[in-house]
């Protein structure tokens, strides 16, 4: 990485939501992971880049991919990364959430990743510790790092050009915080957006959304060049706004059928983890055209850049390789 | 970090609580964790200094402070550090404390933290084992680190001077093992202790304790350079020990208007976590007298310390820088 | 280590169970243990061998020995461990095991530990995942590193002659991986095998095993050169295959009395955790002729050499030191 590019200092203490984010900074947060991208994929997967910053993983909500990704890209730029759950914590023995974080903070960590089930956990952090905090996912409201490994693994594919394109976002799009962070993200890129759901699993107020809303996926795929399946909260419908899974998978399922009104070689994405059968046919999944294990591999990469980003923004001198 | 200090040669094997150490030892350890401490505020918060010893942490407690404490104590100075709780251990499977511990032992770690419900657990893993065993609490009985790192916080307030001061320690001294260590350090050091709490939560015996018994705080606190207050362990007063939350709270809650009869600009301690509006006003625990949150960074400073004479003690030269 | 050595290059891809090992590929890797084993025993116990290696330990039943083990051998190379539970993955989310599997590759780790309570799990991922896969146990079905350690253990005490010595394996054979897995080795090596169990914990088919069978200890123990005894699995012995614990006891319990029919000098194992005075007698476990710790010190040493050998078997040039 030549000297001048750290000419670039980064602005942000937190990354809260993508609304924050200007698209040259996340064009500069882009290509800082493409460099980083090559490192997993080395005999020696490890850099001195972050040695000696602590990195606090404090999650209170089961993840597989999102924790084990910015645990990876702790460990492989060399930072010290200590992860904190709900249970095996104070919280259990009811600390509050200020207490919790004020005690994190006061042993000094660069960057707090928070994943919690309440929306604005993570600015709650911000505006209350001077470490950067990354929300890792809070609530509905927003999910930035999945937005920033989505416009990677979009960027790759269609070699930086975000303008005209068309991307179909599907399924339930009321409680998804994905959908929320790629809506923006994809609007600030010039990439055109679709939504389609269920009338019952579309949010109040998307009217205003800056995107197309459909109920029919018939129409809704017609012609776009991507579409993001999200998962069926299963755990969040509880609440009767499905009458039927089997329904709801004979209407809004992504099958081979439905792909076909899309454009030729159209992307299939997913946040994962999948309802294979519900929200996306299994061969789907499997098909040359699902860029679904991409979006694993650039979850790594993307959170190198932002661990690397924030961590040393303070710091004198280039500390890349 | 001078040659000469590693003349001092640590005498103890193991940390089990404040009685083993004498008063030059104690003044070794804080000396030596104010040299750890700057580390934790550098760019790079990393040594070299215990590569290649490993740190079991065997908390059969939850615990953020402590735990999490001891592992960035760890990691910061490059030692590998390894979690064991109860559950995802075998003793699920009904192993044994001591075949656990005899299993442990056999993949040769340096040094085991432990913390048990059961008092008497870190001493019964000394016994049985070659490695040094950290008390990081068991059950009622101690808590020789947590009385560490709040005679360094102390000491850095009271710039060295601990013989005629006065400190309160107030609330359930009697389900206390951070009290009873500290009792005996305060001691140690030359610190008159009180102690204040409802008649059902003085232990047994306390007339015997080398401290001052008060039930009333207005009595108690009358004149002190510091004041501890104990968590309310709620989850042991089941069995009746308090008539009623609220009224344990106006009786014994250190209140503004109570901490204004200590010395002025008395200390405001409390080992966390905390019970806002219980145990402590939510403005006192957040006021300027409060070094509540210097007593975690000091716990960091302290166990780095602690790791590094005990992981040491066996060997030749001077690792430190 | 010499660099002629290195010319031995690992040729497989996964550790599914040890009959994949020819017994020239044993000796290779028990060798390589040997080397790693006094490393454990330094004041550094680290050399920087696996560096940049990423090993994923992904354990959906509890362990206490086998996952800190394989963390210590890996931590000791130098590797990046990561340690994935079924609990705070997404696994509690309803992801298929397949697709974990699928988005953990995705990542790039160059090994995954994996112990599953399905038989046949590691093999699974095997057929499905370029990186390499070590059963850690899956099942009833095989545990391949408990074999090669107890090997290792052998060798240490018979000097390298496997030839001619006989061996009993003791107890609940028909729920046990470990007995699977160590028929297999010990053949390979020469060792005769016995085995002994109440008729209701022998397995289906045993008659077919290359294995000497009794239902009465002391006819089965006579004259042999060690005894391996089995955890005796309470949670598994629900369906009303023993009666009678303390009936159990007094008749398959590896008692002073008993083992005075053996060899002199008979070693006597456990894999661990022990049931003591079920399976067997608590002198025995702690008596001279018991390898049990030792077994467990040998997990660390020959597990930082399965590390080893997998995870370097594409690299060239020679990283051990």
């Amino acid at each position: 990485m030549h000297q001048e590019e750290n000419k670039f200092r980064w602005p942000h203490k937190d990354l809260l939501d993508v609304d924050q984010l200007t698209e040259p900074e996340v064009m500069h947060l882009l290509d800082t992971a493409e460099q980083f991208h090559e490192i997993n994929f080395r005999p020696v997967k490890k850099v001195p880049t972050l040695k000696g910053k602590s990195v606090i993983m404090f999650f209170s909500e089961p993840s597989t991919r999102t924790k084990m990704s910015f645990d990876m890209a702790g460990k492989r730029l060399s930072a010290d990364t200590f992860a904190l759950g709900k249970s095996g914590s104070s919280l259990q023995k009811g600390e509050s959430l200020k207490d919790t974080a004020l005690t994190l903070q006061a042993m000094n960590p660069d960057i707090i990743v928070i994943r919690d089930s309440s929306s604005g956990a993570a600015q709650f952090l911000a505006e209350r510790l001077p470490c950067s905090i990354i929300n890792a996912g809070d609530g509905r409201h927003a999910h930035p790092t999945q937005a920033i490994l989505d416009s990677f693994t979009l960027r790759a594919h269609w070699k930086n050009q975000f303008a005209g394109k068309e991307l179909l976002i599907l399924g339930d799009v009321a409680h998804s915080r994905v959908a929320r962070s790629n809506v923006l993200m994809l609007n600030k890129l010039g990439v055109k957006v679709r939504l389609c759901a269920p009338r019952t699993l579309l949010p109040r107020g998307v009217d205003t959304w800056p995107a197309e809303v459909f109920t029919n996926l018939d129409q809704a795929i017609k012609g776009v060049d991507a579409v993001m399946c999200l998962r069926l909260q299963l755990e969040r419908q509880q609440a009767g706004l499905l009458p039927d899974l089997s329904e709801y998978s004979s209407t809004h399922c992504l099958t081979r059928r439905r792909l076909e009104e899309a454009k030729p070689g159209a992307l299939v994405m997913h946040p994962g983890p999948m309802n294979r059968g519900l929200e996306i046919a299994s061969d789907i999944a499997d098909a040359p055209e699902s860029v679904i294990l991409e979006q694993v591999a650039a979850g790594v990469a993307t959170r190198m850049a932002i661990l690397f980003l924030y961590a040393t923004r303070h710091d004198t001198g280039d500390r890349r390789e």
